[in-house]
């Protein structure tokens, strides 16, 4: 029935088509450049009004658009591992329509009055909202079609904004590296879509050999790994650098990453037989690493802080792989096809817990001129240094909350039996490269050993 | 005959070391460090006078060297993909001596008098100048062996420095991306040289399936796709980024390779079998994307601008390479062995064209203080803005007639019979180094269907 | 005996659980990040005070720290082809390590009164240290197991800071970009320590066919290559950027990587059987290129200058493979598994022997302002040009004296037994790591027609 694989294939082609022409009239009748004085675009949005007292602020900017694309470039360097190059070419098309559609309804939440205003942190903004359906994707690739994941794509964009709303602007929480509203929201969201889509009855196939491309996988962890260490820090304090200040947010990612490298030198030997951990493993250690430093990152003001913060990140990643995911998969029926909980979930829970018990402990004489760059309403006054914990701590479950909601919400929309199995099999096909990619790049070796089964829904 | 063989592997090296003491005496003679007092050096040359009134000129100049090879670099990864690291190592070399040649060739244009004053900015416009000879070379690719391929890289390095020198300093014309005399010109200079280098009783060999190297021409597809996303909007925008100002130039990139990237996704399932498109198509898009960009980067100001015209780069370059690469084959004999007619030299055009029509309508109230930096002549009203999109409307035929005329007469010279057939078999020898890399790697699928002999010159 | 092989796999791990645990209590103990007045922090260190008078000087800090880890991974990068992805899981941990205690070891040595200051000029500082330690891990790859690798971390890091803090702060030698502390130094204490080891009666066990993985490392190559390319003129001017002045050391670095690939095109085809180099040989011209400038980069007044300095090192670089090597394996019984005497020691003497050479000529005239920046003793009068050129002579000796001893020494308790050879064959499977990836990616094929036998220390 070439006819049907034919109307099959144009179906993704025909989707992207409406939605672009729509993004392009929205963009046409709402999206213009910010006026040259820029200042007063930045007032609503991102939290920033603080930042602009600071004279150093106008040299970030361009760094700041050029950083723009790294945050999810890096995630998918660091996944091309895993899912070869047939996955990221769904996985740039998804970055090219969710940083579009971030722009369009970030816009509509902080400019409610007429014209959305775009300028460089607007950028950086929606590209941590692309973050964010990255990792979710993570949890549910090889199990979704480009149609279904365009969808995702949509829906939790338009959740993460809304929950990076209620924390920044109306909570006032300082998450500048986004612990919360990225690695803890995405990796939630995506589990729970992981749980919906679950059938039980799938055929449990088996995986093929992964001796063969495990050279090649090694090869892109080791890509991926040098990528994270040497543009993630820039990642954490993209929106928190000022130049007359020294970076601790950078330093502090830093010494995390360091420090959760080698505590997976000294797990990895005591989980498994082999002497020296994986790349990938390596790979995921540096992603906790930096991911447990989002929010605390500004606010550490020790070294060592961040050295047991990035060793305690490190020895959950494995231990999460090794006793977690089985348990995910078996008792709750969450595949979690990359382990984002491990990588993303827990280092993101543990950052926020830490960044709400600095906040507690925050006063003038150990910040300094810092804390009006850090926790601005404390620093005027406004709301005390345990207020201002209670909120950063309130913000954990209500984060939790709307990624466990959304992703339910999502998941079920997804499962909609037009989406999921089209009248002919030229979805197969579709999946069907994702479904082989996977199973010949080999998805997570540690994952893959106890759950076979990588299915489509078809 | 192995003296033969040993004096052919011989001439290239003989040729780089008479070469490269020519340079060394030449710039032992005509070039210095400019002074510190910077900006004297910069009013005659690269049109940037305008640029030092403004006050954050001073902190882009580090970045601009910074990016001085990435640009020539950008290209290399994306050609990677198609033909392996053996053609890589010529193309360094062919790096190497450009820039030494650009420096020099630009000093003797802009420093009539005496000293050629090197610094940050030559440099940048040296590189441009260089990745105008990749594109080129990219139309040529395996019918040339290196020692024409350097004598093509001196020739053109004249010729393009010269086209910039008449548009730019001459002229007067907007052109910060290059759309005109770099991508525009490389591309219709390669396709020339491709012309005259035609032979019609080459034999048309069969080409090995590449079946084999398709995964890996995929993982280089992705590399530098990814390359390209995070480094191209800085290089539209080297010389026009100013600290003070919002970077358009930079975020009209993003958008347009958002848009292009998807156009791809849109037509690729219409105009081939596949319903995703290959990582090589999409990389493509995005350098079609960004050459589009060149010129009208830092003069759209609406978003959805760059989105049209992103969109409509990423549609033409597929249809290029799908009906009129096999036109420009069998009717004109003229063999595009990367496709850099779709790539660089259409969306050039069409740049340049929107380029001309937004400065028709530049006026102070759309640009207010940016006018002076984008058209600093409107701005002083010593022109005005109908005569200077005059002036960028004459730009192109005179840019497409340099670039065919210069090619012209380049592809006569390498015809040159010395150049072409030594008296021994050891350019076959070299240029089988390419052939061999062309024929494994896989050059460009889709024109591969249509013309299969990529023929060496023997 | 699984116990054995258990004990042994968790030696390592142990020994860093051990390590990392003892960091973090000597961070807890005495470093802190450096108070907002940065300007305190400086003056020891780094011989930066001259910086500081600079006002341009805020602005590089974050770069700095966004580049520290550039260096370290830079070569990481270019070891890569050569080993796999098994060895740079090894180095990743050396790194972790290195970072840590060469913050630790700097500290105590700078401020010997209390707390240990760090901020992003000491991670930059900490960098150079670890680059030391991977140069050196070239020379003794394949032959150490980890634990001994961790010892040579720790005993090269004391050292190397110790030449460093003799050669900087106590005698003022002017080396921006560490041609003698980082790569003369890391090269020679590679060579000593290689020396030690060797062991007369190892079997010279057959390489396998190295053709299967040539075109891998090749594509490694060219990966190295361009990282190098783009990112190591940064690291040589990390430490003398400033905004308000040409950067040359940039500008000089660039026409070094570019003479010094042309020489390896010249020099290639007399030396191989090959009419073009292999992108390992560029790779290492390029290294040899950038070596050459550390020191004499922000010195060179004129174009040519770098041209000629990087000619010769791209020279010297394969005459050193070709006939410095295999004198170096038979008569002095050094093994350089990576060729870092041709491609670190030798371009680093040379670039060394320049500088003196270009101190003797510095005066106000050549210089400008910019001589208070390269020599400020010089500047301030506090020395003559003479004197300042007979200390950086004398640097030379000081470090090839200290590199030597201090690599006799660590090659003497790296031969301890308990080290050498565990009870069991535990080890032995450490190693086997190592001597596979070796064995299977392909060492340098230069040095292995020659020397077949990269032995492990049963």
């Amino acid at each position: 029935m070439p006819e049907h694989k034919a109307a099959s294939r144009l179906r993704l082609s025909g989707l992207c088509f409406l939605l672009q022409i729509l993004n392009i009239l929205l963009f046409a009748g709402f999206v213009r450049y910010s006026p040259e004085s820029s200042s007063s675009l930045c007032s609503p949005q991102l939290n920033c009004s603080r930042r602009n007292q600071d004279s150093g602020f106008q040299h970030p900017r361009f760094r700041d658009v050029h950083l723009q694309v790294l945050l999810g470039f890096g995630l998918l360097v660091a996944f091309l591992g895993r899912y070869g190059p047939g996955s990221v070419a769904i996985s740039i098309l998804i970055v090219s329509f969710a940083i579009q559609w971030a722009i369009l309804i970030q816009g509509f939440l902080y400019f409610l009055n007429g014209k959305i205003y775009v300028g460089a942190r607007s950028m950086v903004s929606a590209d941590f909202c692309t973050a964010a359906v990255l990792i979710s994707s993570g949890a549910v690739l090889g199990r979704v079609n480009p149609v279904q994941m365009l969808l995702l794509a949509l829906l939790e964009v338009t959740l993460c904004t809304l929950n990076e709303y209620i924390l920044l602007s109306l909570m006032g929480v300082s998450d500048s590296g986004r612990s919360l509203t990225v690695h803890t929201f995405g990796a939630y969201f995506g589990l729970m879509v992981s749980r919906i889509l679950h059938q039980p009855h799938m055929d449990k196939r088996k995986r093929e050999d992964q001796q063969n491309t495990g050279h090649q996988a090694d090869v892109f962890a080791v890509v991926g790994t040098i990528y994270l260490w040497i543009f993630w820090p820039s990642f954490t304090s993209a929106t928190s650098v000022h130049d007359n200040a020294e970076p601790w947010a950078v330093l502090n990612t830093y010494f995390s990453l360091v420090a959760s490298t080698i505590a997976t030198f000294i797990l990895s030997p005591v989980l498994y037989k082999e002497s020296t951990p994986r790349m990938v493993q390596i790979q995921d250690a540096t992603l906790a690493g930096a991911a447990v430093m989002g929010m605390a990152g500004e606010m550490l003001v020790t070294p060592f802080g961040a050295l047991i913060t990035g060793f305690l990140a490190g020895l959950i990643c494995p231990l999460g792989f090794r006793f977690f995911t089985p348990v995910l998969q078996s008792r709750l029926k969450i595949q979690d096809t990359c382990g984002v909980h491990n990588v993303h979930g827990l280092p993101g829970i543990l950052g926020a817990l830490l960044g709400m018990l600095l906040t507690l402990l925050a006063t003038a004489d150990t910040y300094g001129d810092r804390l009006e760059l850090v926790f601005p309403l404390v620093a005027q006054g406004s709301r005390t240094a345990a207020d201002q914990a209670l909120l950063q701590l309130c913000a954990l479950p209500l984060t939790l909350l709307l990624a466990t909601l959304g992703g339910c919400l999502t998941g079920a929309v997804l499962k909609i039996k037009a989406l999921r199995s089209p009248p002919d099999k030229g979805n197969l096909e579709n999946t069907g490269l994702w479904e082989e990619q996977v199973d010949k790049e080999g998805c997570d070796p540690r994952t893959s050993g106890k759950e076979p089964g990588i299915s489509t829904l078809v």
